[in-house]
């Protein structure tokens, strides 16, 4: 059966920052009721890089406390710290350097700077600054940004391993919100891109992929579902399968089989 | 780890006619270009219940002509037939008759009475008339039709086994285009419901299981896929993620994430 | 200035049962708050149809209550009769014949068969007998019917006199949910065809015009606004401005304007 | 009628840097077959601000051509110098600065600073270097940009007269393809926002108006339809039925007339 080699062959693995992954499905672990949760979901989604809140996770800056790594152990995980909650770039440049000295030295960010507590929506200038500031200082950036395609153009110019725009605000569940701008930044990427914030269910998550994004990166779909674990599986699932298909080639789309032309953009 | 537990153990089956399956995904036979790229694809998707067009398919009318059933076995699927191809009910049960025959007095069929051959659009009133026919003559229906909910309860109510309403018309691939009314059918349906047609990529299949339908029937997004292997694995996957999704219970939306109440209907 | 003639002169008026309408929009009686309401918002509309609820309204079943008449004349207005809370052919048949007594012989009437009082959605198969039976007996039918192909054009064959699909459930202000079936039903219609029901907000009406229809229906929309006169107000140039739109031949939709061909289907 | 007076008298203007406008909708200049044609579609338009790419229309710069203002003149108009083709800051300014020059000390401009020929789309980063130079200059800037929340109101902040956020890449004519955004710019803002590039048929503009916007500015939907002056009065009216229905305030959508409670981002 030549087709079936055909599937599972012609895939090229995710690589960012020249390390290899299986798994397009980035993990954040906040909001879960507790770390049990969080382990569970984390296994049940399958992904193999996990964000990490720096100002909001004990990763080793106090002692006493109950440290994240000791569930999501760097042993079986990338580790990706994150700078939620900064809505400066010196609050963001200054989280990433705690989180290097934290984990011995590791060099890989996902930078997030924020323009505003009630929408958490990205501040493009601010972002801009620390991903230059980071860079020149070592880190390897994946960058949290908006789905403007000059600025995700730019953050990659910059030197950024990954460019993560939104799908929709951060834990808004709206799903991809412009996949016309989403698919303009693939065209013109040689980085990975990768949807970050916005997806709500599994269906996001599939749209995202058939785009032909990279991967993409989750936190509130899965640990605001009612079930948290059976969420971390569905989105496992949806990643693969949008993967699948983008590569497949889907069908066009007509207004009936025996149109003669797909949908032209006149009516629809 | 009793999350993990929770994952595997809390979905019932799906149950048509009396007889269990484990795939929620059901695929059609036409379009491909030869039976090993059939044979292939169907493997790969995983379904179990395979639907045949009686009057375009050798399933033992012609003696002498490539048999489906040698390369779709009765044995290893259970064979749907369907009245794909016919514009009237007396067709449509004369094409059901000539199935139970040749398939040893076999008598889950799907109905199709189709409206034109421009649209594919099923014909209601002919449909009507055919499964009460074929349900007096015991045939247990499974019966394809608009995302009327109101004639889809008349179907369930006149005895059939599992009720098939478009996503969208045949051979499109437009996805689901009224998800409204394939949610109220779910509301008020006491048997299975399943979308059968319209499906186009991967997202619209999930997002049919997303709205809490028991399955997907489909052909052509598999087979006029670029590679319909590959197409078939993604489907199988998106059939079982979108599951996944709706038994989880997703977060709601919202505009931001620190918005008070979810979207109200009044902006969006 | 030649261009300027062609903007008042190129469109045909709307006829309906042989009279000639200069408004394409088509309004109800029902929700409003007093008679006052109802004749401010119907005048701010500027329709010449108004549809009534016969088993609603006092059209004169009863002497000693305000008519609706008296503030809504038949001198003024074509009063369209309407089978509103009619859940069975008979029940809709005996209707139209009251409002024919009432209204002195007038044999245009609206017919709705209505399949649950949940959802109002259509009851088709009762329609249908009813439209039959009704066109039998002399009437004039504007039929109100789903979004189905097949079903509008069997009215259209059977003689009535406009088929009116919904865009959404009765009441539901959802808009057109199928703008996809609403294009078909347009495509091969020779009779008028107005979208009635589902109309929520002035857009929606506008983009029910776009898709080509010979008019819009509606009641909830305006007379559930806030202010429903200045919302009258707003429907009627959302009718005529959608009318316009779609005479003037739109752009074709782009990803960005130096793509070389329209949207087609494959990614949007 | 006391309704009616309420109809006409309950809207503010439209002011911008303390001038007022009746109209709400703004209107270009380009890519008509000639100026006939420019002259007509701009009167259908009903506009009273047209904006004109000084880098790319004559008003003034070469004496022996047609000048742009014979036929749209400041006496009727008021003229807005665009920057229509600039990529960078520094042209951006040289460019309004020439059109203070030719048009006489008028310093109402439209900023566009663009990322890049292929898509149009803002350059974010030279538009705030630019609007902050010429409002230092005393410009008074209408301001085109992303739909980026967080960078409008920094565009605001910093002074300009009104933000115009993009529905969709200039001659996209895709619509308002993120109206979540545009709302969260608008519930954010003290001075008028327009969307401005995008819209491609009338009810695109009577969306825009329906969010809240408070106007909107459009070239290619008018002069590349068929009929550009029939289109031009299309958009006349859905402006202003946009407007009236934001106004009047729409009935909440659900998903049928008896469900109790509005669509609350669960399903949809």
């Amino acid at each position: 059966m030549t087709n079936s080699s055909s599937i599972t062959g012609n895939d090229t693995p995710l690589i960012i920052d020249g390390k290899t992954y299986q798994s397009r499905l980035l993990v954040g672990t906040g909001k879960y009721k507790d770390l049990d949760e969080t382990r569970d979901a984390i296994a049940a989604s399958g992904a193999e890089i996990v964000t990490v809140a720096v100002r909001r996770t004990n990763i080793g800056q106090n002692a006493d406390e109950p440290n994240l790594l000791d569930v999501i152990s760097p042993d079986n995980y990338t580790i990706l710290p994150n700078t939620a909650g900064c809505y400066t770039a010196k609050d963001a440049v200054r989280t990433c350097r705690l989180a290097r000295e934290l984990l011995g030295g590791h060099d890989l960010v996902k930078l997030e700077v924020l323009g505003d507590q009630k929408t958490l929506y990205p501040d493009i200038t601010e972002t801009l600054v620390a991903a230059e500031e980071l860079i020149k200082d070592g880190f390897k950036v994946m960058v949290y940004t908006t789905d403007d395609p000059i600025i995700a153009k730019r953050l990659e110019d910059m030197g950024c391993v990954a460019v993560m725009p939104l799908g929709a605000p951060i834990g808004s569940g709206l799903g991809i919100r412009n996949p016309y701008n989403i698919r303009m930044i693939i065209e013109n990427a040689n980085v990975p891109i990768l949807v970050d914030a916005g997806v709500g269910t599994a269906s996001d998550a599939t749209v995202a992929m058939e785009l032909g994004c990279d991967g993409v990166l989750m936190n509130t779909a899965i640990a605001a579902a009612q079930d948290p674990v059976l969420m971390a599986r569905a989105m496992k699932g949806a990643v693969e399968c949008g993967r699948d298909a983008f590569l497949a080639g889907r069908m066009p789309r007509k207004l009936y089989a025996s149109a003669s032309s797909p949908i032209d953009g006149t009516f629809f």
